[in-house]
């Protein structure tokens, strides 16, 4: 099962990108994926959480050192094409939210260890 | 179809909680249910998205006006009851970041609107 990123120690930042998907997805699952191998390969990337429900309704956070990190990914050619094709193609809205991240907590049950 | 929370003005805080489920789940769906309405009752609450996936990792973001709001709700006695049974029985490993929200974006295909 998918478990969730390692905790890196405070302060970072969150970027939280809630989305509905649209109804004509044709190729969302590879470009999702390469999205995510290529946002691993950027300086500052320190990992990523996603879940997407089977309502459509999904939602992907990535975790960065800083600011400047966040910035360089979004200027990202490849990257940036994507997000217009989302625009254009897969997503019927969606909401991004930039968070610099003060604390956090994890928690595993004794018979998961 | 679930949509993301419209954005507040920022700033605010978003507490971020990654989770993978246990197998063995049974009154998982009316509590977390219940949790959300109640959440949505407390003061500073402006918000919750959540989305899980098939093979059961999932990720809740609330939103919240500030670091107060955030510390009552995490005293409210039901919902602490609720976070007990939570780590005792639904969940193997979960993470929870706490992140004041510095900007937000939005987004609404044309043919959505």
């Amino acid at each position: 099962m998918t478990q969730p990123t390692p905790l890196p120690t405070p302060p970072y930042y969150a970027v939280i990108f809630n989305s509905t998907r649209t109804s004509t997805v044709t190729d969302y699952a590879e470009r999702s994926e390469r999205m995510m191998e290529l946002a691993a390969e950027q300086p500052g990337f320190l990992g990523v959480d996603s879940a997407r429900g089977a309502d459509g309704f999904g939602i992907t956070v990535s975790y960065w050192r800083d600011e400047e990190s966040i910035k360089a990914w979004r200027e990202e050619a490849e990257h940036a094409a994507a997000r217009a094709d989302g625009r254009a193609q897969w997503y019927g809205s969606y909401t991004l939210h930039v968070a610099k991240v003060e604390r956090a907590y994890d928690f595993t049950a004794p018979s998961a260890e």
